[in-house]
């Protein structure tokens, strides 16, 4: 059994074994996480984090893997998280990832890995940031993370990235169901998927008009990009709007905001999970039957919490 | 300006204004929370908590009002939370919603609220709580759910509901996919809404095959009720399934289970929320600085964050 510095030092060379390691002692909550963590600090901070979100059956994963091909033809190092937040209860992203990532299993500069996320909230933020820094110490210049779902993961990851990709398919739900999923205020690319399909042209008009009803809160135009990823068709567009987004993030300032913004809401994650910790060991279930039968109201229940630590 | 205590007593009549100023006193994080809070605690723990989630367009905000019709039509008192987690910059739902819900606004019998939940994570877990209990104190005896999305969301309704109801659409994405966003672990009650389209009896048949293939905690059996909502068919059955649940919670002793369950997440995270406000004022943007110069890693950063305290 390595030492972590060991691992640390394995995972700096770009060695995937050693990378793959660390990203499961991130995931297990092990005690060497801190020391793990103080190791890689001076080493990140290069990567690009590009968030790819959607709903479920646009084709995330597909357009994720044309993205790396893409991405590795430019002499890249790509990292790829797949975080399925959705199943608190099996854990693990299915079989079909895998094998669509399978393409790219043999490839010394691409790093892809599944993240399950235990389902309490705060899981996303509290363990994912953590197999960022490992990849961007690891030497990727690009970590593409997945994430299946439309809600709560696409805030996380919005937390995360310095660029976020969002992915509509034709015949998915209107324009308006978009703009009630959010999906317009946070998306930095919008790639519309299965663009052969009956309806693409709709959902890219659907698009621009809501994007002329809304307001960002900076001068960033976010591009439309219209792809069949199962044929590669329009990826490189993608992989540009990408690189100029990145481009935009360096000179307007925005990137500094963002990471500054991402660490802050880091340091907080894993400060509310140490608590968190706490909180059950002091016992919140003792005051659980209370407030059921009404004797305690929850707030007062929440102090005494407080108080007993 | 009433006092806490008079709004209570006239929300405890089951006066609508009433009921929503405290709502709206939930929603704005008011001082008076754990006064409201302790005055509502006595009257609580009779609501069936149901919740509604499915992906965007397979027509949640319909369905909720055609339940809406039913348990009014059965004599029952009913509680709408429309909670959109997934727009944490606009806020609050979009018209449509309010629209459809229109037809139920002059009917004393029945409390509709829309909330937003400001971006945040943990936010559903702090607000929604709070509002169930406004709406059961106030003599619901059902509440409907509904959030938007797929992913952490659905999550968030499972710890907070007695009944979970999950609605697809055909066409919305295989069974694969339901299975990806681990929905077949979290219903209760499936609903195949807009059955009347091409493809609904496949999605019921792959389903009930995905079904056969997963393995539930306890031996509850979710049945599948196929629904066309915006005209009212099969709504029934979706409301004597949510009864039919609602019976074997009390008889199989699974419902103290959850009910147990969600007041300890509900003190959880109301402990949590007053922690973050302190990180907050103590600092945590002291430190992003550091961590993101790779000088200081985020767990010592967190450390000296929560010394700090």
């Amino acid at each position: 059994m390595e030492s972590p510095r060991e691992l640390v030092d394995r995972a700096l060379q770009g060695q995937q074994r050693a990378v793959a390691r660390l990203i499961s002692l991130v995931e297990s909550g092990s005690e060497d996480l801190p020391e793990v963590a103080a190791l890689l600090a001076p080493h990140t901070g290069r990567a690009q984090v590009v968030g790819l979100t959607g709903s479920p059956g646009v084709g995330k994963s597909t357009t994720t893997s044309a993205l790396v091909s893409a991405f590795r033809a430019a002499g890249k190092r790509v990292g790829v998280l797949a975080v399925d937040p959705s199943s608190p209860f099996s854990g693990g992203a299915l079989l079909g990832d895998r094998v669509r990532m399978g393409d790219h299993a043999l490839d010394e500069g691409v790093f892809i890995r599944s993240m399950a996320t235990r389902g309490h909230l705060g899981g996303l933020a509290w363990a994912t940031p953590q197999a960022l820094r490992v990849l961007d110490a690891a030497g990727c210049d690009v970590v593409l993370v997945e994430t299946v779902g439309v809600g709560q993961s696409e805030i996380d990851v919005v937390s995360l990235a310095d660029t976020t990709v969002v992915l509509l398919a034709p015949g998915m739900g209107d324009g308006v169901q978009a703009a009630k999923a959010g999906i317009l205020e946070i998306a930095d690319v919008f790639v519309v998927n299965k663009a052969d399909r009956d309806g693409a042209a709709q959902t890219v008009r659907d698009l621009r008009y809501m994007m002329s009803l809304g307001s960002r809160h900076d001068d960033w135009k976010p591009p439309v990009c219209r792809t069949v990823a199962a044929r590669g068709e329009g990826i490189d567009e993608v992989a540009k709007a990408i690189d100029e987004h990145r481009a935009w993030l360096e000179s307007s300032g925005e990137g500094a905001r963002r990471r500054r913004r991402r660490a802050e809401a880091e340091i907080e994650a894993i400060a509310l999970e140490k608590v968190r910790v706490r909180l059950d060991s002091a016992g919140v279930a003792r005051f659980a039957d209370a407030v059921v039968s009404g004797e305690l109201d929850p707030y007062a229940a929440a102090d005494r919490l407080l108080t007993s630590l």
